[in-house]
């Protein structure tokens, strides 16, 4: 299993997808083409999403072909080199990758060897379930299942304090709510700026501020990478 | 139709439920006793939920019982004087109230001119579905519908900026995207220390701060108390 699940694609004043992209060039060493699927685009088009990846991607030399321009995506998933998936909407993503049927298709390519990349909502769908995403409910999805690579839950873009002033629940009381509903799941609250490896049966952190893993009746537990992440895997 | 529809119990620095009892005590004149819906509570137990109502509701002399309480809530709502729905997770709170058949139940006393409070998730389900909620999908409920009391959808909590240095999906980037996928409706955007009072075809809007609607194709407009909400009815 090869799995590149980053939290966000751009940080704060910086230019779109561009802190992980070495990570992905290295992560995708030999593939020259990458099945990306936009759905998770909702307030501009997939031409656009196709295109502004792309434009990141022609520095590294992989070419990326959408799913939205194809007659029959599960099918051109079962000869992908490597298939990318992107954020926006996880609840718009989930849905049409199910109505698609790409969430067994994608699940049965990871199961023997075939990269996947994705980020924010696209990280979010290679859990278990969708839950855990930050994102608005704006459309109901056939389930919450989606492919389950992956046997935990990552909270993608986990911010650890609200703004001033404000009385919503913060990330971590969300989080609380989720494991006291699934006490068996583990989550890991990915920061921005940081992604999850993994290589076969070896799961790794990249970046500067640590995950933090929450368990139902555990306290939430701080691995920087470099750490020993099995407990996930 | 009677409806008192807050956007948050708490004001930051405040206590429980203290800036809306007033607005909640001439909002239930003439009420004794109401029907209070705890599902929405995950994290602490539906008994302490209802403690922490029924000592607010105290101040202003009305008894407060819960629907775990009883055997069939749904037969219980036939009869009651008044409902409340009390904040916490929304999806929780569909799920269970969807399985006890509350929202058909709820729906057709409220026709009748029941009086119906809620706040934060308590007034994410007196909107057509729970779409527009900023809870975290933590269970799936049987659908996304819920009461459908009113014709528009509500943000409770409505936030005007992230903190500094975040790069996720700000509340209007998020509400854009439900309004992109569902282009027909209206979103309004209910921010802290303020509710929506319906009193039969007449909508209003209590505390300092406006309101923001949003629509497909239209520019986000404020519409302060006092002002006119005809479009939303």
């Amino acid at each position: 299993m090869r799995l590149l699940l980053i939290s966000n694609s751009t940080n704060a004043g910086e230019e779109y997808l561009k802190y992980p992209i070495e990570e992905i060039k290295s992560f995708l060493e030999g593939v020259s083409e990458v099945l990306f699927v936009p759905y998770a685009a909702v307030s501009f088009s997939y031409d656009i999403y196709e295109s502004k990846v792309q434009s990141r991607f022609d520095e590294i030399g992989i070419k990326v072909v959408s799913t939205h321009r194809l007659d029959n995506p599960a099918l051109a998933i079962a000869t992908a080199q490597a298939v990318v998936v992107g954020g926006g909407n996880t609840f718009a993503l989930v849905k049409r990758m199910q109505e698609e049927g790409l969430m067994s298709a994608i699940k049965s390519r990871i199961d023997k060897g075939m990269p996947f990349v994705g980020w924010s909502a696209g990280s979010n769908v290679c859990c278990p379930t969708l839950c855990t995403t930050n994102d608005m409910p704006i459309v109901q999805p056939q389930s919450f299942n989606t492919i389950g690579a992956i046997k935990f839950q990552i909270n993608p873009h986990y911010l650890d304090h609200n703004p001033e002033g404000h009385a919503g629940e913060t990330r971590e009381q969300r989080i609380e709510e989720y494991i006291a509903a699934n006490q068996d799941m583990y989550v890991a609250g990915l920061r921005e700026g940081c992604m999850l490896k993994v290589e076969g049966e070896e799961l790794s952190l990249i970046g500067s501020r640590p995950l933090r893993v929450f368990k139902y009746g555990e306290e939430p537990i701080e691995i920087a990478a470099g750490g020993d992440f099995t407990l996930l895997m």
